[in-house]
């Protein structure tokens, strides 16, 4: 796509080429930004070309092209910028080939390896809008009646989780002092300010201290007296919290993981007792973590019982129910989240199981004045006591995605989210049975919500493995077998499972298992979907262990 | 839009009511979400309406409508989700009527206040397919073309900005242990991800101790031998420092504001003070920050003699270009940048001057394997050896915003860029131009790049003002005329100018200067429209002017 060195313009070019060149220039660039009828119609055409490639894209079945990476990666060693403007057509067909062609269907109903699925169809359009609109979110200047659209759709999740009386909304939904909650880029960055507000919180401003946002986190936990600080929470926690530990300088050695049990929810008594080692060691503990959705099987822990705990050591209670939030829709199976109502702090991510575009992390505040803790001015923006949503946030400008969680909850509503919830457990429990009447699978545990984790079982281990009586040298070429049947499935590309390495499995934390991970979330995942997908497991498998039989045999 | 309490579903409703609102929600549900004609019928027709909105938008030339805050606000103070899916059509118009309507036109070529602007005509169609393949870049398994298209964009700004060698670039493009650059959310995030490598690569690893990300700052310090943690760099840095110092447990009186001098760039000999002081203070210096376009008033320090000085003190040198790094496409502009290519660490902003919707923040490093301390993993998903991007990231899952990058570098071209960058600063200059002829303004400096500050100055003070005879009193008159000026015309919203404060004016540091600000980088901007937006200045504060004699008379 890009000229070569040798294309680039040459300074000793005639002046009269130059002039040409910027003339040339001039008017491509203003064909590009222009708005009038030129500028729509080449907007036009541009998006009947990438509405073709969206079409084709969402109706194809496979989950991606077989292409292998290094083939692909050479397509991708360009290091300079062209030096004139592209033609769009050209580099639109480039587009298609090369980056359309040979992407994820993340919407296929046979990928169900990961926390993807199809979208509804206003969130394409609304992209568009969004883009067209181009609102930053950062200051009302910016952003006039998004930043109220924005606070009304995060008021009402925050409503769903906490469930306050109508004063309190009233009181605090459009108040430029409150913040219920934080739209930002994804859980991780909610994860991250919910730890950021809690140290903030418990380390602030006493006497003649200043606080941890101003003398830092030495003089912090000197002045109040700790020997550092921990984070506490289950073992399969998510990464992000190594990011939080890592980047506050607390250190991910102080991100106290807590075993979990073989029903991946944490072990309530390891738990309290973390909280009184570190209180025996004059640790402050920052947070106590709950998780409901994790991100390896959907286990969802005793949010209740952390409460208690969190309570009685009158410590900032955090959940991240990044992927799990959204279990609250559904009257068949909101009981699990109990005890999140009692979490100071709460993540859900919109591009999860709200089905909304990558991009929309959510992080809401039981206290709407916990914030504060983070609040940060400057004299040419953010101006105390303004409407402008970036005072309290870890990102600046950020773009309209209120949009899109705004007509998620309007266009869908409490009972569309109720039945995609519904649905998306009731498949994984179907998947659950199918698996338990096939010998070539076995399930790892009972799915707590819509994750599945399971494994295929090679002919000649089966009768074993069905006696209980896998030794750990089985074990060992079970996790062998499966993780090259998940490779070579994803080579494939016809449908897509993704794996994890598991600790907590009937074989104990000594032994740990390879898994294959299925997630079913998209609405277009039929039974015969799913069941397709583990076809395609045996006939892949298959497949390896017959070459792996001439291998052996000396025949290939 | 949302249904009252009263409204919401009875427990007890009659069985067969149950089963019929299932029924209806399940239809409403599958229809947003299946990929059948009558979904892509209903796509089309939802899209027919937002383009409407989105050519409406994109076509009106002022700033914003004149609602007022309070009016507007009253329009979102929903708390309540619908329970059943609200129809389209009504969603859309109400969606129209009040998000739409009194949003802010920010490509409007006479809303010139903020770093906004019009875009190129493909952001809109690319975020729709954006929108439609919605990959998620934090891993190869949901991102596949996309990961290395990403890179591929990344090496060419680095190449632009360090201009290494073939060899260079061909060793680390598609290399997974190299990183030559992360995509980001913003500029905030990109600043923090700087300072988070440069502090993490300066208290790393060593004999016994495992370094910062695992022990903490308070060890690393403390193993170090240092009494703190510093940031320094010029008082006009972009308060995402504050962010950073704050966030990574520097603290912010530990983010050393340098003065500057009165064209708002740091003062050299202050800044080498500053950091023979850190080392009296025996103070880690983490990283010295060079800014290219302050963020209110577009000033760039002197890159070259900062690098000189980081360079000396062995420190990370970061530069923060989000706004200015741009210039470097300009053959006639880029030696303001002169030391950039020095830098360990620089941001650039893609939403500012590269024209890209607002969500792509840049963050460039020297060493390719600097980010590497900031590295994480996990089981189920960022493998080591993988070419997963989230290993080296402050977000997890995040949009393919890399494919606006991509299309911006290759459609508008290294020229198109230069040329959008020279006539930024063209017309800036104009607009110094015109308000030195012009009695009512004041130009307050001049412009460095393309942002201007001035000042209305009311009639009874312009003869003092040319004199250079304003006391105290006068000045602080001005700056509560130009802060009504500022405020009057954001209400009226027919055009936009924004403002700040400033302390680096002629009149010293004693006299916090309130400034009007203008950034002037849409294309669309005429000289035209410039001067309308200072007429429509003129028109409002003599209607100010009026309003407050006949006040004062007694006559109002």
């Amino acid at each position: 796509m890009t000229l070569s060195k040798q294309e680039m313009p040459n300074q000793n070019y005639l002046f009269e080429t130059e002039q040409a060149l910027h003339y040339d220039i001039k008017e491509q660039v203003n064909q590009l930004f222009a708005s009038s009828t030129q500028a729509t119609f080449l907007e036009e055409h541009i998006d009947g070309i990438t509405h073709k490639f969206s079409q084709d894209f969402l109706t194809t079945l496979d989950a991606n092209t077989n292409i292998d990476l290094d083939s692909l990666l050479g397509k991708f060693c360009e290091s300079q910028i062209p030096v004139k403007p592209a033609n769009v057509e050209s580099y639109l067909k480039y587009l298609g080939n090369n980056v359309v062609a040979h992407s994820i269907h993340t919407s296929s109903p046979q990928f169900i390896g990961h926390m993807t699925s199809a979208l509804p169809c206003f969130v394409r359009p609304i992209a568009k809008l969004m883009t067209a609109m181009n609102q930053n979110a950062v200051k009302i200047e910016t952003a006039k009646a998004l930043s109220f659209c924005e606070r009304e759709a995060l008021a009402m999740l925050h409503r769903l989780i906490y469930n306050l009386d109508d004063n309190f909304y009233a009181q605090h939904i459009q108040n430029n002092l409150s913040t219920l909650g934080i739209l930002v880029s994804g859980g991780t960055v909610a994860n991250i300010t919910a730890v950021w507000c809690a140290r903030n919180a418990s380390l602030g401003p006493k006497d003649e201290f200043l606080g941890v946002e101003k003398e830092g986190l030495a003089a912090a936990l000197d002045f109040y007296g700790y020997k550092g600080a921990a984070i506490i929470g289950s073992e399969l926690m998510h990464f992000s919290f190594d990011k939080a530990a890592d980047l506050m300088g607390i250190g991910t050695h102080r991100l106290i993981r807590v075993p979990t049990e073989c029903n991946n929810r944490v072990n309530i008594q390891a738990l309290r007792q973390a909280v009184a080692e570190c209180r025996a060691q004059n640790l402050l503990i920052i947070a106590i973590v709950g998780v409901a959705g994790t991100t390896d099987s959907g286990g969802v822990d005793s949010l209740a019982e952390i409460a208690e705990i969190a309570q009685e050591a009158n410590v900032h209670f955090h959940v991240d129910a990044a992927w799990g939030g959204p279990l609250i829709f559904s009257e068949q199976h909101r009981h699990k989240l109990a005890g999140m109502e009692r979490a100071d702090s709460v993540t859900i991510d919109g591009h999860k199981q709200l089905y909304l575009p990558i991009g929309i992390g959510l992080v809401f505040f039981r206290d709407p004045h916990i914030a504060k803790a983070i609040e940060k001015q400057a004299s040419y923006t953010m101006r105390k006591g303004s409407f402008d949503l970036g005072k309290r946030a870890l990102e600046g400008s950020r773009p309209g995605m209120a949009l899109f969680l705004h007509a998620g909850l309007n266009l869908i509503g409490l009972k569309g989210y109720e039945f995609l919830i519904d649905e998306g457990i009731r498949k994984t429990q179907y998947m659950a049975d199918r698996i338990c009447t096939m010998p070539e699978f076995e399930l790892l545990a009972e799915p707590d919500t819509n994750l599945l984790l399971y494994r295929y079982i090679p002919g000649q281990l089966r009768e074993l493995a069905v006696k209980k009586q896998l030794t750990e040298i089985d074990n060992q070429l079970i996790d062998q077998f499966n993780e090259r049947l998940q490779k070579v499935q994803r080579q494939i590309g016809r449908t897509f499972i993704s794996r994890t390495t598991k600790t907590t499995t009937k074989f104990g934390k000594e032994v740990p298992i390879i898994a294959l991970r299925a997630v079913i979330a998209n609405p277009l995942t039929t039974e015969e979907d799913i069941d397709a997908v583990l076809n395609d497991q045996i006939q892949i498998a298959s497949e390896i262990a017959i070459s792996d039989f001439l291998k052996a045999s000396g025949k290939l």
